[in-house]
């Protein structure tokens, strides 16, 4: 068997250097390896099979990492990875192993290691400027962004930018699958749907090449030539819409999968010289008869799969997804006015079945927490109850709307954040650490960080009964626990163990959510140390609750244990609020130090950072020590 | 004198039972009103003189409350308070008296409270959901928003989501004054501005009218006589554009000061029943010679003046934003690598004269605080060294950019926030209270809160120097202080103040920025209660200093003051610092506590959150006799 082209690939000159009769061959290398490993390892499958040809494309065309390459949304860079020079994804997402976004430590050809969508316009706007400002404007910026991700606000903001300049070397790659997370709704879609579905599509194509032909030097007069700006031809071969009214060149759309075309495209917008638009249409899991048959979700991320049929080869991790998924029916059925909102995350937030039963109240914003958050507080004004669904780490993305205008307005909205906690295998920008600290800030908002399936459904019930303030229910990826039965209910804070002998020291352990196992563990090496000990779950931890804090002041000493940052999480707040009321009980706050994790298993980062029951039980025996 | 049209419009009825002939008069006479009594009180002078035709309209068009008026940025409310029963404007923005933005505790008219821009589509997108659903379908909601404003990335959220309906009945009016803080830049702005330039745009209105004349009873039928609902014909009236193809409805542009062509306008779009962009051309500071005649800012937002000369009756406030644009160009004149970026306030937060000197290194993005954060880290990657200048409360709407993007990818970008602290007259959204508080969360930031002009200089040149972390300095409206000088520096905290005799008590009052005076009075008047004090100010503030625990740990209790919420603000990690470094030292946090403040002037709010030297030190004393 001849030699493989993958495999000659070290680096993107290599890229460059290959007869186009091979980069056929190296896309179908490059297909089935990610069939191989990424089935081997979990990651993002769906995505990557849809950016071959455009990955290969933009490194034969532009020079990386002189031009810079951005990836929004960066799990759709494993193509990438391959052609700079890294091939080895046995280790993908895991300690060591590749990181399954763009990584600066790993390659000087990555830029971006956020993986929150909508970005990678702004990142290319700011190195376009500098390249500018630096004396370096020869140096394209390439930015590669999903149809989904256009629709965030920010890439509003950034294409709104990138149209006031008018020779910065920016090409705007919109990678249109139509269905970045899940079918795209609204106004955008609706654009790129009409430009997707003209009659001249094919003709734009082949009188581009025609006329590329027999143009001369590539520049700007060949763009002009080739692409007709004056607005009547133009108007002839292809509706140009928005992106041109905007005042921004727009190429397209092109078949994503058709490589030489893909390259035509992009030599012409880097022949531009100025801010370009190339509008792709690609086939998410392109190539994977089991990917391009899942309909509703196309592989965009997987676990371990067998690679021939697809199928998971353990069972689903997301106990708590389904729990949430069941309960949200329930209460949907008999409250008509809740209604559920999620951004673009339908499937992955467990909003399915609550879809099927209730078409008309539940409403996919796209990739817009900003606009879910705020549409919720109009909602909850109109007299509904709506329940905002995302992952715990987007919420960030909302803080000023959840703030200004959720609870400064006292809108009853119940946000439901799933993946709190650690998240491990994403890497820094996906764990839900943030989001009990950040809420802790906004007044009158209350959080219940459920421990287990009883307390999960109740927290969710007893969230939408609230109509005057925010709530938050807060769940991790982990596996759903064994329910953890209260043995006592002391003014709403669960009393879950007692233990060790009267006249003891005594130490009251709070266990937030998903750490409550592990509570119940250190309460138990506490007590095998000769302490009297207290292991409680207050379920609803924000504002911190007065019959907590009469229990800290009940012990000689007190150990929060969070999924979440310790400066500022909610151990600070129980510390902070014994103080305003006299306690002066040691509250000890054990969680997530105030840095950024890198990608490991969840197992994995609880060890190294010391969170462990033992970890954290020594640590507990050391600080009573020194008292 | 015949009695004034003003003085007879009690409620909204009124308005729409004026003859046409007396609409004149009643613009004429608000006109007047507001120059009378905003130049007494100060307030958004320009932005309502500029919108008293279109109030007028949608109050005679629509029927509020039943139909929902929203307006973004609310501080363009001034003409809908006048009609909505809301008269006495004498203690406009005063304790008390009226809120300078729309109220809910103030009328029934009045929805949204939160002064942040871009925020009023998402409203109306929630609130014609919420009719929808319950029955209400008839009910119009009518969004007011500023061009400016449409360059924020939730308008686009918004947008996107309206055009996804085909019936709800929502109005979008852009009330485009091509101006809405400065002259605006981008993309948006040269779509807007094309419209606003056709030919014939005349043609249009005289076109409408005679069809309207000609048509039968309104309704969708009319509407698409009127507008011309096929392609073809539209085209030739007015180009589409960018709305269109989102599929939103288009009327205008319409002369937003021509009552009649604004009420027709509306007419039509009420009459069409689903969602429909109005686009109405004004002129801020309309009517008002000085205002007409300030070509940078139209009398956005002004303290009191002289009614007849637009002059201020007293010097300017903002000695603080001054400094900064002072110390901005000398940094920039050593550093050709730093660059500013502002969000749609070149002139508020003192950039004029860097952009003066340096127009090539300045960046107005909009106002766009996400862009501005995450392409300011992409200026970092390229070499440049941004100042991103804002007002402390907007850098909200950036949090998750200024953790994924800045402070995860390790740029060396400056935030400067200005009005940091209380604000006090522009209400609960304006107040800068939140900055320290969230930021505290984000890994690696450090921040400054200068107590005056040279820690403030020499803030701004340390932070600048930082290139591998976002560094931010925030400082407030109040005035500016005379120097306050150290008497030492104990590893870059300044002692300030030490008093008392050998032996007493100890305690550390820690000042922070703008409460350094307060500290220094508090620590007078525990001296003069027998304690021995020790005043300092660490002018660094995040992360906590190690030389701060340390002063922490030999005083027998601390202070701490600072212009921010208490909860998870400053002293609340001073607090968790020394507790996990075994300093057992009591302290003791005061700060803003975590409630919306109502509107008051900044002297009241400190008297009534408890935060004069006299309520601190008596606190203080409390806490000690306890102990």
């Amino acid at each position: 068997m001849s030699r493989s082209v993958l495999s000659t690939i070290r680096t993107p000159a290599d890229v460059r250097a290959l007869r186009p009769g091979q980069v056929g061959r190296l896309a179908a290398e490059i297909r089935a390896f990610l069939v191989d490993q990424v089935s081997r390892t979990g990651g993002h499958l769906g995505p990557n099979l849809g950016v071959v040809e455009l990955t290969i494309a933009m490194h034969r065309v532009f020079e990386s990492p002189r031009d810079t390459l951005v990836f929004d949304t960066g799990h759709q860079s494993y193509v990438h990875k391959l052609l700079t020079g890294r091939g080895d994804f046995s280790a993908l997402r895991r300690r060591e192993g590749l990181s399954g976004y763009p990584s600066r430590a790993e390659s000087a050809h990555d830029v971006v290691e956020n993986s929150h969508a909508s970005t990678a316009l702004s990142w290319a706007d700011g190195i376009a400027k500098a390249n500018e400002l630096r004396g370096l404007a020869d140096r394209h910026v390439v930015a590669v962004i999903g149809d989904g991700a256009l629709t965030g606000g920010m890439a509003w903001e950034a294409l709104n930018n990138i149209a006031a300049s008018e020779d910065r070397r920016l090409v705007v790659v919109v990678n249109d699958n139509g269905r970045s997370y899940a079918p795209t709704i609204g106004g955008l879609a609706h654009h790129l749907d009409s430009l997707r579905t003209t009659q001249s599509y094919e003709n734009v194509l082949s009188w581009g090449k025609r006329t590329l032909r027999r143009s001369g030097p590539p520049g700007r007069v060949a763009y002009d030539a080739l692409h007709g700006l004056k607005k009547g031809i133009k108007d002839v071969v292809a509706p140009q819409g928005m992106f041109e009214d905007l005042g921004l060149k727009y190429i397209g759309p092109v078949d994503g999968h058709d490589e030489p075309a893909v390259e035509r495209a992009l030599s012409r917008a880097q022949a531009f010289g100025g801010p370009v638009i190339v509008h792709v249409i690609t086939e998410k899991g392109r190539g994977y008869t089991p990917a391009e048959q899942d309909v509703a979700d196309r592989f965009h991320a997987v676990g371990r799969i067998h690679p021939e049929t697809g199928l998971p080869v353990a069972p689903s991790r997301f106990g708590w997804t389904g729990v949430f998924a069941d309960e949200i029916v329930r209460i949907g059925r008999r409250r008509p006015d809740v209604v559920a909102i999620t951004a673009a995350m339908l499937q992955p937030v467990g909003l399915a079945p609550f879809a099927e039963e209730f078409p008309d109240r539940v409403f996919d914003v796209g990739i817009a927490e900003q606009h879910a958050a705020t549409s919720a507080a109009g909602m909850a004004f109109g007299g509904l109850h709506p329940v905002v669904a995302v992952y715990a780490t987007f919420l960030n993305r909302a803080f000023d709307q959840v703030l200004m205008d959720v609870a400064l307005h006292r809108a009853g909205v119940t946000f439901v954040l799933d993946r709190a906690g650690l998240t491990g295998d994403d890497g820094a920008s996906h764990n839900g650490m943030w989001d009990m600290a950040m809420l802790a800030i906004v007044p009158g908002l209350r959080l219940a960080a459920p421990r287990d399936e009883p307390t999960l459904r109740a927290a969710l019930r007893e969230a939408v009964d609230v109509d005057d303030a925010p709530t938050v229910v807060r769940y991790p990826k982990s596996a759903l626990v064994d329910p953890i039965p209260a043995l006592e209910d002391v003014d709403g804070v669960d009393v879950l163990a007692r233990a060790g002998a009267d006249g003891a020291r005594s130490v009251l352990v709070v266990g937030v959510g998903a750490m409550v196992p592990c509570a119940l563990e250190v309460g138990a090496l506490l007590a095998a140390h000769g302490l009297r000990v207290t292991v409680v779950d207050p379920r609803w931890v924000l504002p911190v609750p007065a019959a907590l804090t009469k229990l800290v002041g009940e012990h000689d000493h007190a150990v929060t244990i969070e999924d979440g940052l310790v400066q500022g999480g909610i151990g600070a707040h129980v510390a902070q609020r014994a103080l305003e009321q006299g306690v002066t009980t040691h509250v000890q706050a054990f969680g997530i130090p105030q840095e950024f994790l890198p990608h490991a298993s969840r197992d994995q980062l609880v060890g190294s950072l010391r969170l462990t029951p033992e970890d954290v039980a020594r640590d507990v025996l050391t600080a009573l020590e020194g008292r």
